[in-house]
């Protein structure tokens, strides 16, 4: 079984001047650790770019079709500008330079030297869950485990090569998690999944904090029974599973049955005028709905 | 003439963890205004990427040249790739991809999500100049007015329509800063100056506090009698100029003689023990140089 229920505070909704601050306030109300949000903004025209990008493919058109595995990206570019696989140039240049075009969010909220100066602030006991936002994650693992970063979760979304992302991960003396979007299937993740700590099933779309819990992504986690589907926590029981997006006293039973045992929540305890009353509460439903699992086996 | 020599403290060497305590410090050591550097985070495998899109140029070559002026980045091209001019394919739509790739600056400070935070706690009264070093800083004009910006300073490496972004910012009601990068030449600002509040001379590479100062930036700032050569401050006598990058109480002579009014200082006050004595030094020093200036007219 994964090590236990955690709540990890997500201080994305925080007072972000004070920041320092807000973390030892989460830390002092039993936060079992800390969940940072990274995001380096994102292309808000990136359709009509991307549509000009495939035009351009099109234009120089080529007839073998790259091995690595695009398709959500040609589906993508399918839907959102009506132009057909077949029609696209899956040069590796081409989708190297599409790659960079994938911002990943609409936001910028903070980097590596803001978790150094949180690291100096906080001593070396909490643990910094770094959620990466970002385009290219491969180009701040160094600097994050510098900064004093301890888990490094990156998206399967952003990177080419997520082998050689977590083996970087690793030599740089940090754990690996590895967070889904929404709109990506958990069969995706799971071939990473025995060499993970942490999977993150994203259960709103990242960018922002306050956003409504997407209770239909709960059957990437969720065991289902009698279904022939068992998805993550069934197949991986020593995996830590983490949710992130909506979590709250509201959602987190849905969340803890199916099988969930890494809490993310912002706004919820954040806003909260007893933010030690709602991570007990979050802990302790996801702790009863573990031990039951457990007795069922 | 500009209007009187003001300091405003770069935090980006302060401890982000309590960055409101540390703008008030600054403040309460009578910091004129606070300048906040925006960092998006950049493309550290930049070269050969581009390199590659540059080959997929010469892929799908076209015998027009578009008529906008992308000679710094040819150059870049062809000194990086020993790509020739002739060879690229300088359609609109691969520009506004290459133009994706021209990320800013190797790291990521703070976005507007921080911004809102410390107006709502430094209050109404300080001015907030936004050194935006990111790659398309059209699309946080909106986020940083409404987050509490009182000015908009971005760089015209970053945009292929300074026109539209100047209009874009003043309806968004802040004043407009034009930034240049070391490499660029003050010619390419000098058409947009009757239209900025303020030019931005940048005397490090962005990305980074600490850096050694750049004097051979002054001539961008400087007049320089007799030899033809009239630069920002003579040209554009009641101009906002500004300084960043290694400006102390070592190298303001330089900057003040040069004709800035606007001074960035970041470790040199940041890490001081007596921020206040810097701040009144570099006031002076800059004061003192412009009285001269005035007096020798």
């Amino acid at each position: 079984m994964a090590s236990g229920c955690k709540i990890g505070p997500s201080i994305l909704n925080s007072d972000l001047a004070s920041l320092g601050a807000e973390c030892l306030r989460m830390l002092d109300s039993g936060a079992d650790y800390l969940h940072l949000d990274v995001m380096d903004g994102t292309v808000s025209s990136l359709k009509a770019e991307t549509v000009s990008l495939a035009h351009l493919c099109i234009l120089c058109r080529k007839s073998t079709m790259a091995s690595l595995n695009y398709n959500w990206l040609d589906e993508w570019l399918y839907h959102k500008g009506g132009i057909s696989k077949e029609s696209l140039l899956p040069l590796p240049a081409l989708w190297q330079t599409l790659s960079l075009l994938r911002h990943f969010v609409p936001n910028i909220t903070f980097g590596h030297p803001v978790v150094e100066s949180l690291r100096k602030q906080l001593g070396q006991d909490p643990f910094f869950d770094m959620h990466m936002m970002v385009s290219r994650p491969e180009q701040w693992v160094k600097p994050m485990a510098v900064a004093g970063a301890n888990q490094y979760t990156f998206h399967l979304e952003a990177t080419e090569n997520p082998g050689a992302l977590i083996k970087d991960i690793r030599e740089n003396g940090m754990k690996v998690g590895l967070a889904i979007k929404p709109g990506t299937t958990v069969e995706y993740l799971a071939p990473w999944a025995n060499q993970i700590d942490m999977a993150l099933v994203m259960t709103v779309e990242p960018g922002f904090g306050g956003q409504k819990f997407m209770e239909d992504m709960m059957p990437k986690v969720k065991e289902v029974f009698g279904s022939g589907v068992h998805w993550l926590r069934t197949q991986f029981p020593s995996l830590d599973i983490e949710v992130d997006g909506g979590v709250g006293p509201d959602t987190i039973h849905k969340c803890a049955e199916a099988g969930a045992n890494m809490i993310v929540s912002g706004s919820a305890i954040m806003r909260s005028e007893d933010p030690r009353s709602v991570i007990n509460l979050l802990r302790n439903v996801c702790s009863e709905a573990a031990q039951k699992r457990s007795l069922d086996r």
